[in-house]
């Protein structure tokens, strides 16, 4: 829990005891508990032993606030979505950054094979501090929106796809590649470590004093 | 010379010697010649031996008509390119197709980060009959193209970039899962494909008569 | 739905009721709805509540003309397979290219092992506007298809066979590789795309006046 | 020339007259002048043409500035390397975030082999807004990183290294699936979109006005 | 059973009754039976034909031992692990290490994203004759550990971790390349190679006589 | 040299000193030498020293024979290729088997992109006890060959192509996967491992008695 | 049916309805059956309606004999494995070699780690006309059969094994890079076409009379 | 120089001065230098300004003993390699472990196709602490080495080979997959690591004190 934010959980592979445990020991220490990857059977459990907590199952992520004082969210974190089956990936990032205290917003399905869609978009893409675009197949959205904005991309591409789209092996190599300099990229379904990154990169901008 | 079409020779790998066999038997057979992947050696030695010949140092073609009846050319091919660097491997498919009897034009250098460049192109790209979409790194261009137009679209990947564009395989990828439903991609740098695909395409819809 | 084409949905992880919801907006907004990649679970609901849709579980689509006026379908595309196991690629190829209105035909298990039955074909290969071969394993039937014919050929690799198949990376890799010029590739068991395309080609072939 | 940085040209596979001419162009715009990738040859004839200019010979960077007033550097980049052979694009990295008006240090071969080195660091390392870290071979460094500071860390995978490091697919792997969060990726070599984006990143951060 | 060790049963892929049947034959012989990657079915079969078996359900192995005079434990293999998911392959390793007549301790949850960790642990590892370092995801563990201790580091990758980590190709390549130069690697998983060759080296150390 | 076969020098990456040391050893012992992979100046200090040597310059190898008295050659190895540029490839197979006492013939370019090419050939293929089948880009000729005789053929992929044939990656998969059941494969431009095979099994069939 | 050899059904995705199909119109053509890759479903099925055909659950095949006359199987094929696991492809490979009339024998689990096994049955190896050598893993064994014997030998790679086996891509590379020059190789899992081959060759060997 | 090694240099990529600098300031700290990967242009330069070093222009090492006082060397490091060509990985293994104060020995050229070799030095590897074995192509002496010894076997994959050796990935993939449980591996060409780890297990075995 370094720097005020809550302690994130990795639930997949975790029996659901073990989460548990680990939940109510958060819970024990006051800290905020947010898990990501829940699973079906996890995800019941917890709407069970923690009514009060907030499930995303479509993000696959738990979010149980504890601390009672809450800071207003600062900043302003857009999520894009190429298509709308990268819904899932692209809420584990916005859940995220929310989780920490930032301010967040989604777009879905503006990908570049009907190009009038993220051209409407424009405006808002540019009042954003970090803009996160998730996409999968041919993951050409972030080079695109990276000539768009003027802040800083964070790519994160997904298994979307078939065939040569390889499990996400080919988006992730746009990305990669991306013709746009200010496009950085994160792991294949990776919406956790994109919301994270956004998040740290918004709080140190809005920090009182500059270092 | 099925068709009509000139033989074409694909100069990589064979000694200039060789080649000027294969050349002269084809003029021997009063056959038009067309080369690809010309190297200086080779070139030099054309230029010296058959001043009329017409060589593109950038696309490595060598151009020699023989026959001298030359029917005016049909339809429509639009080469582009996504970066400057793309423009030997755009103008070997030019080449190709031109020498093959077909009208081409080619737009350079108007890949997706800066997306004015290609929205400027829109009205001249919706009258092609095919256009040639040539692409290295990202491999993202073809994806916006097949949105813009009713046409098919040839996607040509080509090997510029560096590290995780691995030779092309990354652009490859990309075209592969290419969002826009009509887009067919070639080999990595195959200029020479695109164009004369495209020129088969073009002289089937430029029949006098249909099947 | 540009240029008069249906819209196709990709139903792959699209939950039944989306799917619905999807159709019924179509259906009200007086569009043809198409579907590919529909599941077993999608069918059946499809099959009770749109009893005069076509379902073709093979080739996994689902065909529900709402537009009255249907034009005669223009044009000849040609879809032939490597053998009996690549029929649902096919197919998807051969209804995608017929719901755009255009003329198709089905040969299967004409591969390479026993050249006959290809070379059976060849004149009814010849009059093709665009011959679709669809083949797994080792591909290599397009690379024969090419040299037989005078049009184009669009090669769809499947992820037919086992070991070093690779899920359609062998057929992919044989298919950009061909030997004959004229053939391009599409993404592995993308019949869909194939069918696309050779539709666009086709209707510009087909309009009545030339740009 | 977006948001006041300078033009960047990529150098590589460009002729040392069409370098010329692009920046006597940008020159005579009045527009900072600020290639990457500058080989040997071109190197020189810059600095016989343009004795004026600053030439970093081991990051193959060129930088001319033209425009005469110029802002005090903001925020505090700090670049850091595992090895000494990843010095160049660390440079690279550093000189592009410099050019771009951003405050800048250098930190080289802390690598994780001898850990006492990235230790001795960590104060500085915490003063940070961005921290950029090059690395090759195995591509841990950033790990480490990430779990000591508070920012956001851009992991620069190199291609040194032999053997299983191909060519930089074992760090840039590494880097993807780093267990520190906040660690983002770019291209293998790719210091300069590491610090253009980190340029853009500490830009926003340091507006005069929050949106 | 050479040199005294028990002989190792891959039950993978073994049907009970095969199982069953080498279990009862090496009994027969009066021999200790060790078994790696036993399922549950396995499992529960032996628990009851074999109530003095010691069963791990976590490192998925079997242990009965038959020899009734067993020697001291000798040597020192330390165990350690990045995450907690990669505890069955570390029971692996340590369980064959055990069974092998080593002395044995397990570490878990030491990862390099919080370096306090293993940095507490350094006085421990330095008294280790062998450390066997299991890590997932980026793999770079024992990188770090390489440097701290004087002895071999045995690292095994594990396929935890998702996208690009590829089934545990990114920390086999990142273990392969390691900066610290006495780190050797075994297969994706196997725990039961690190543990046999750590108690082949250790009984070697511990011979009366050298040789 | 087991079996009468001479010794087979393996010459890439040996010094001419080296190479010549060994040829005079086996001078030395009167058994026939024969060298593969003989680079340029390995030839020219071979044809100095061994003016009576047989050398073939384009399939690199270096033919001494000692024995005098040689037996007539059996059996009949047919080696074809799809391409001119597969040619070296070719020679080093048809070389290694003559020099075996094997009977051998050369057809050269024959690929399927001109069917009527080895279509022409059928009668002569079916002479054949073994085909050996050398091809690059695509592969595609084994499949056939392999489908119109009744022998075995053994495939060897070229690194003939481009771009996506990924040195030789693409044939080799080809023919792994070939859709005739009765092709066998080596590696990737490994004329030598073809024809030294071919020779030990028509050595067995023209053995004056049967096991 | 080429030569006399029974059609051989890939039931790999096929409907039992389908290879009911073809089964009972190759009866009633008094042409004999044979299946490959034949699952459990279908077996079952198979064992009901044709209770005189033999199956081979391990090897998944079926064999239904129905020409009556049958000639006395020639030569001798030997197919061996290097471990257990590998059985089911090598009594593929078996079965398939003596349903086309071939002599054959098979030795299981003589794999490299215990050199005694294979060294003991170098006598029986060296009356092979063609050894068939099935191993996964690190797929060392055709590479020591190979410098055994003065015949042919007949690699099969498997996909047992785990982690950087890579589902059989570690024995088929290694199996290429054979340093015993006799050895050719087949796909993954691919015991059909390795007996399929054998027996080409050893009826050829046995034909009465020699071209 | 951790515990009393001499500091090794990695000299590829450094320019000669560099190498000067380093090595002066060793010298003048009384430390021994010991160097791998030194090109011609290095050693020339050594071998002038350091005549009494000892270069090793096969291995590419070069050794300059400072330190006066030297201890006897313990243990007993046995190298040994599949082919000639392994020679130079093998003797940067054999240097490194010599100048670490270990006893070594080299056998070369007794790979597993002709088994009587590796079969006659039995004796001598059951003798030693740890074998060392460097092999390219199919990788498979260390599987079989393993299985003659009861020590640990560190494999040593090297580049030598062509086509799908893929640059040493093939021995690599046999090494990581050995059927033999007590071979640990290292990087491809990595003799320095093969010697370095062999002498730090081997100093662990003949310290005076066992912990
Ligand atoms: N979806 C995710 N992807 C990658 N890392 C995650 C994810 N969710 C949580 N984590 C990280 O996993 C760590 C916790 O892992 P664990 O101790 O196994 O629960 C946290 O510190 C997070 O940084
Ligand atoms: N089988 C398919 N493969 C690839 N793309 C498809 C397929 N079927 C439909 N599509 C495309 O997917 C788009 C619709 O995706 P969606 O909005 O997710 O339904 C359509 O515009 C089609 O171009
Ligand atoms: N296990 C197998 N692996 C590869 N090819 C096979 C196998 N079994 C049968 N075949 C081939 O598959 C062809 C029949 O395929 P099909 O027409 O789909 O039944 C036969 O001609 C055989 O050559
Ligand atoms: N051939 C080699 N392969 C891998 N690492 C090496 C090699 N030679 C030296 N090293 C390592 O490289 C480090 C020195 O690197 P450097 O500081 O660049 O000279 C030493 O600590 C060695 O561990
Ligand atoms: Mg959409
Ligand atoms: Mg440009
Ligand atoms: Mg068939
Ligand atoms: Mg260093
Ligand atoms: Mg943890
Ligand atoms: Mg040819
Ligand atoms: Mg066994
Ligand atoms: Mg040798």
């Amino acid at each position: 829990a370094r720097c005020g934010f809550p302690e994130v959980i990795f639930a997949e592979g975790k029996t659901v005891d073990w989460m548990v445990g680990i939940i109510n020991r958060l819970i024990g220490a006051d800290q905020d508990v947010f898990a990501t990857r829940v699973n079906e059977e996890q995800a019941s459990t917890f709407a069970r032993l923690y009514p009060q907590g907030i499930q995303d199952r479509i993000a696959r992520t738990f979010w149980l606030p504890v601390v009672t004082e809450r800071k207003t969210p600062v900043g302003d974190v857009l999520v894009i979505t190429a298509g709308t089956s990268d819904l899932p990936v692209a809420r584990e990032a916005l859940n995220t950054a929310s989780v920490m205290g930032v301010g967040t917003e989604l777009i879905v399905d503006v990908g570049v094979a009907g190009l009038h869609r993220i051209l409407s978009k424009v405006d808002r893409l540019r009042q954003a501090d970090i803009v996160i675009v998730v996409a999968g197949m041919d993951g050409a959205l972030p080079s695109v929106v990276g000539g768009l904005v003027d802040c800083a991309v964070i790519a994160v591409p997904t298994s979307i796809g078939y065939g040569a789209a390889f499990q996400g092996l080919a988006p992730l190599l746009t990305m990669l590649n991306a013709c746009s300099a200010a496009v950085v990229t994160v792991n294949i379904d990776a919406g956790f470590k994109a919301g994270y990154t956004a998040a740290r990169i918004v709080h140190r901008m809005y920090r009182s004093e500059k270092s």
